[in-house]
């Protein structure tokens, strides 16, 4: 049953025992939002531990409160956040959700939820589990308010997505009144670079081809570079955006070779072209400027049949 | 002489003719900043002209109004804005400032301008610029807010650097509302990467010879290797923090061979080292993080010189 923001923060000051479900492969904004309400309800006295399917990444400890924050036992309530599909719960996948709350267009969670708020027009579960905490009374703490900084910011990618909206800005400036570290979290989030990942961009770089008089650009990644960087699949979050960021370039595909030896392909578009058409051509799908397909076999033969299709639309 | 906003305000109100300077090496803000204040000042129905002493750069004529903005004539009052010293107008330094608009702390140009309005607390001159075209009473248009979103967001990293204040994030939102295009802006001032600018990338990733454990990274770009990629001095804009990137690193160099042989060293480093006491040591300077120096002579020389003085910091 879809709720109300006024309806969910009277359900939530009813009970008083909570379990906050995040999802795997966890980012800011599911980790920062979820931590963020597990305080916010805290503050109003309830009980409420973290339920997390991966653990909680080195670069996320700050989020986490000190004390106990996970817990297997049985709460009155289990509410998910930022979660749009049941498998992305991972390990927690056959746990009882009972309120849904997220900002994903696409979530079929909320379906079988007991209760649901999601707001596509959100930019992130950040913005509503802030919206939510104001609605219900909770004064905003420091902690609370880096949660939240964290959630909107990785969401927005520092506020420079389409999702970034005139709200995101103002509550951006609130949590800063709040103490939010801002600058820190940025450096952390955003400045820092792993040595593998490092690694994995120069390859990157050093491997890209040029085709269709530079408006494609063709990179392979082999499974033995990957394994001797001490890269991991994670490493490459953000990594096929590169392409599109050279000037000129209407497409740009990368190839990795996963475990079993098959390539996993990441097409990256500008305006021209239509990526997950592009996919479609190889039973793959995805958005208009990010898609993806897979392919198993010979990966000279892989390129030949991309970059036939590729001339079709940058030709 | 030192005016308040209000001041500002009228004096702008009660002349009628007016010509903008921006700084050399054009920015974001420099230019944002003077053509929102030049389309503010028109829409009073004054006459005003730019001068740019380096032109408008391709990548920022999206900021300038139809028509004709350039004009060497004699207005009644000259403002200069972002321009934090008389030699930063270039080939424009002999000319008179009557009024001088900046955010900048160490701002001399102030003290010789007849009058100034300096606010080091404002996150960019846009921020100034905005504060006083509301006080004018300017009724802002998409134009305007493109240009101040624009001032805005690269002066402040996308929102990302310590000058981003809760009030840089309040603005934003009120120039979004305006309809600046927020995320287009982003993407070309931020996303969009020339050819030589990532073969430069690839260079430098490539060249990282890292000491001290990993917690020094030193590179050597030789002239000729610039010339090659055709890069340009202005191509670096951003290179030297990249090593600061690097998870591990405490100090970065990279030592740029120029036009004459000799080498400018660009050093970055964390809280544990300071990047200006570094440079000092080879009668350089700067900031606490970011600094600078130079040397002539041998190039494996000067790297023996400059690992010997990091050995003192991070050896």
């Amino acid at each position: 049953m879809e709720l109300q923001l006024g309806e969910v923060a009277a359900l939530l000051r009813q009970n008083d025992n909570y379990r906050i479900l995040t999802h795997k492969n966890p980012d800011g904004d599911t980790l920062g939002s979820g931590f963020a309400l597990c305080l916010g309800l805290r503050s109003l006295g309830k009980q409420v531990a973290m339920g997390l399917p991966d653990g909680l990444p080195e670069r996320y400890r700050f989020l986490c409160p000190d004390g106990e924050w996970e817990n297997d036992g049985s709460p009155a309530m289990t509410i998910s956040v930022d979660v749009a599909e049941r498998g992305l719960l991972g390990r927690l996948s056959g746990e009882k959700v009972d309120l849904c709350v997220d900002h994903h267009l696409a979530n079929t969670l909320a379906q079988e939820a007991g209760y649901s708020l999601v707001d596509p027009n959100a930019s992130s579960s950040g913005e509503i589990v802030y919206t939510l905490l104001r609605e219900m009374g909770v004064s905003l703490d420091r902690q609370m308010a880096d949660c939240l900084y964290t959630a909107l910011s990785t969401d927005t990618g520092c506020f420079r997505y389409s999702n970034t909206t005139a709200r995101a800005h103002r509550i951006a400036a609130d949590l800063m009144e709040l103490g939010a570290a801002a600058e820190r979290i940025n450096r952390d989030m955003f400045e820092t670079k792993s040595r593998p990942r490092l690694e994995l961009e120069r390859l990157v770089l050093d491997g890209m081809e040029y085709h269709f008089d530079g408006r494609c650009v063709l990179v392979q990644v082999t499974r033995d570079q990957i394994n001797a960087i001490g890269a991991d699949n994670t490493t490459f979050d953000g990594i096929p955006a590169i392409t599109r960021q050279i000037q000129g370039v209407e497409l740009g595909i990368v190839l990795r070779q996963e475990e079993d030896g098959s390539y996993k392909v990441s097409v990256r578009s500008s305006q021209k072209v239509n990526a997950a058409q592009f996919c479609q051509a190889f039973g793959g799908g995805g958005h208009a400027r990010a898609a993806g397909c897979s392919f198993t076999g010979d990966p000279e033969e892989i390129k030949r049949k991309l970059l036939a299709e590729a001339e079709r639309w940058v030709g």
